[in-house]
């Protein structure tokens, strides 16, 4: 194996184990327990696990794989603090819409070559991407796995309130 | 620029801006606030804080760079719960400390070539890197990086308490 491959074999074991664990923390909840609250007066395990659908979903368009799956999830669980939006998705919709963006996101990941990995996210133009080749697909990979891990931090912290 | 200091370029970016961002948080916390729970009966910040260094620090010998810079950490920080040391690091000492150590790692971090990065870190045997060759100092790299933006979402939670 040369070392290209394995630099993104690295990245992709670092978020399937990132983002597994975290499917298997939120799946196993009960749904009282995400009704509580990461911390009084934060936002509920359920806000948080739909926050990280949501983020993985806007993955589909900012990578140009294609349209969100679930465009709902946004104004519910990302662009609105919890509790602003009345109506959210149930303990059993969110486990699956989660499930379903995770193994959306794994195939396309999976797939791509090198080049597809070092290719520009949409948010940054041509121009500017000559200049800053880092805001590449596998540099926002990255980044967001750190999020994922820093929601479940603290999600860690809410479960052992409840 | 190629594809493989483009990748390791990628992983060093999320790691920076996850210890740059640590650290100013943290150096910015009076003693008071490090006295603070990041949750009730939970690690106080200010062994969080201590924990983070342990854990960069013990990144020396596992990746091969050489010994640890504080192993006095370990028990203070790592090895034991919050509160089972009397006498740990104060928040000057702390700052010092995890300064030095994040310093030193990124000089590590910057000089290394492709090959360097995918070389095996110290806990594996020779024989059992042959068969899994994905556990390399980049790999070792990422996934301690996550584990720094885990505990710095509890982080956050336990400022906002102080």
């Amino acid at each position: 194996m040369n070392a290209e491959p394995q630099l993104i074999d690295s990245g992709l074991r670092a978020w399937k184990f990132n983002a597994d664990r975290i499917a298997t923390f939120f799946n196993a909840l009960s749904e009282d327990q995400l009704q509580q609250e990461i911390a009084p007066g934060r936002n509920r395990l359920l806000y948080l696990w739909g926050h990280l659908a949501a983020a993985n979903d806007a993955l589909f368009p900012l990578l140009g794989i294609g349209p969100k799956l679930h465009p709902e999830l946004d104004a519910m669980f990302f662009a609105n603090p919890d509790r602003a939006v009345a109506s959210v998705l149930s303990r059993s919709e969110l486990k699956d819409v989660s499930s379903q963006i995770n193994d959306a996101l794994w195939t396309a990941f999976s797939g791509w070559t090198t080049e597809e990995w070092l290719q520009k996210h949409t948010s940054v133009s041509d121009e500017d991407f000559l200049r800053e080749p880092h805001r590449n697909r596998y540099t926002v990979m990255l980044s967001r796995n750190t999020h994922m891990a820093f929601h479940y931090g603290q999600a860690i912290l809410g479960k052992a309130r409840a």
